[in-house]
């Protein structure tokens, strides 16, 4: 008798996931405990082995809640139980920059980069499903900045992987059942504290109760498609930057032939090589230096965040950055 | 005294609109007598005047409520009482093709088609706001099939246009207010029977309450976005597919030198010109034909919806239409 369906599909994408790395190399999973990267971890101490794979697991405590150190340590024994070596709980600090989420996000990358370099990791495999992809289409849609925020989270980004991107978090459940995991479920997923609880209790289902069930699913190839486009049009930017490229700045007239989709991005890019902060730098700051290159009767110039100034010069556009720190 | 601040926005929101236009020519308002297009009418009877424009007004008898004979007739009387010229009430049999909202805008749009021919109209002036807008990035965001779905109505688009694209219908409400105007509310709008009415009662402010107040902007300011990326990237598809012609199809190899954003546009149009209906085509169908062209492992075919068949060949992709219907 084969394994359970949900479990043959999540050892199948890690299967995919891993197809490339040679044998002998480590792979490290990533687990917190819950559903998703306890059914990760356990698929992956099954293929790695047959892959000819080192895997190791790696637990943050993020120091939180009451009893984290403990259940790191736990999950970490687990990890031992089930073959993996290194298995180990890592305790990190959580700041407070960018609300809680981001600080707890940046204190965990930080945490499993400081691994992967220690041990030599060749990938770090990552838990997210199909479900949190959604969740992040939908965060990144209340930022309103186009393709890059609906892009969702890359199936690879470095040294990092993300097997489940096309499995549901339905999937895993039964995954977990089936093979009597125990999984811890954060109370903070639960909480409306955070945003990204509010968007799966209750933006996700409203949005499904309006338009249908499909609504996870056709978040997901969103997140695909327009990671796509911001690919291809960000290169394209980038060529489109060198060849518009004056001598103290960019050439207007080239730069006026070219799309709005890509003039944006190449104004967007160099006012924040010249020093614009890109949190600050809204649509309607690109749009007024756009002005500039295709709708220029004269304007001065376009004063940025960060103490950016944009001007047009005998049809060259230049940015002037701030004046530099501790300057005399 | 000036106007209202509402009222002062939606004519210069009329005015910017209207600017290209010759003196003598005539803009038509459609107008269903709801507050959106009654504050569009009111504006625009103060603004065409004073541009040199002649100014009419169409309203569009759906025959879908009781009483809708007579409400048309008075809007047309309204129109008439402001100086429209024409303004007419024009009776439409709606179908039921593609559900009731699809076909009672199908019949709509061919009514102000023959209105505009008829009358020899240089621009429609349609009354959707940037609520409307949202709504319709929102209700994109289920079909889940890219940039294009989520790039939401453009500001023109043939002889139409929609002035006040980027005003709220918070404003429109206080124009209504301050010009005394009074406002039908379509019962249909309120209706959950209707996905447009879902979105804006119940997905809208579960979204706002998960994501915060700014989320109608960000919607609004993400069709912008995404329909200029929508343009740029058709364009070089189309400039890509002319590029890779071959004589029965298209180059794989030059294909698949183009990023992949560019080279599922093209694949997806190629199959819809050969027969397969645009409605039916998947992004797993598109995906399959790519992987002829860049994941080629000797796969015969991809069968497409329409019974298009698409294969490789001595390194070309051809597509094979469906038999002709009626040959022998």
């Amino acid at each position: 008798m084969g394994p359970h369906p949900a479990v043959a599909e999540i050892r199948r994408a890690i299967r995919a996931a891993v197809a490339d790395l040679e044998p002998g190399d480590l792979v490290l999973v990533a687990c917190s405990g819950g559903p998703d990267s306890l059914a990760l971890a356990r698929a992956t101490a099954f293929e790695a082995p047959r892959a000819g794979l080192r895997a190791g697991l790696i637990t943050v405590d993020h120091g939180l809640q009451p009893g984290s150190a403990e259940r790191a340590a736990a999950v970490a024994a687990t990890g031992r139980e089930w073959g993996f070596d290194p298995a180990e709980a890592i305790a990190v600090d959580v700041g407070t920059d960018g609300g809680p989420e981001a600080a707890a996000r940046t204190a965990r990358y930080a945490a499993l980069d400081a691994a992967a370099e220690k041990h030599g990791a060749a990938a770090v495999l990552l838990a997210h499903t199909r479900d949190d992809q959604a969740e992040t289409v939908l965060l990144g849609l209340a930022r309103g900045s186009g393709a890059r925020s609906l892009a969702g989270m890359a199936p690879r980004s470095g040294r990092y992987r993300r097997p489940l991107l096309d499995v549901t978090r339905a999937t895993v459940a039964l995954a977990c059942q089936a093979e009597h995991l125990q999984p811890w479920h954060d109370p903070h997923n639960a909480d409306p504290a955070y945003a990204r609880s509010r968007v799966r209790h209750e933006a996700l289902p409203a949005l499904e109760a309006a338009l249908g069930p499909g609504i996870v699913d056709a978040l997901a190839r969103t997140a695909t498609l327009l990671r796509a486009d911001a690919d291809a049009l960000d290169a394209l930017a980038a060529a489109a930057a060198a060849a518009c490229a004056a001598p103290a700045g960019l050439d207007c007239v080239r730069l006026a032939e070219q799309p709005g989709a890509i003039r944006t991005r190449v104004l967007r890019t160099a006012a924040i090589a010249a020093g614009s902060p890109a949190g600050d730098l809204t649509a309607g700051h690109v749009e007024a230096l756009d002005a500039l290159v295709i709708a220029w009767r004269g304007q001065r110039w376009v004063d940025l965040p960060g103490a950016v100034r944009a001007l047009r010069s005998c049809g060259t556009l230049v940015f002037v950055g701030p004046p530099e720190e501790n300057s005399p």
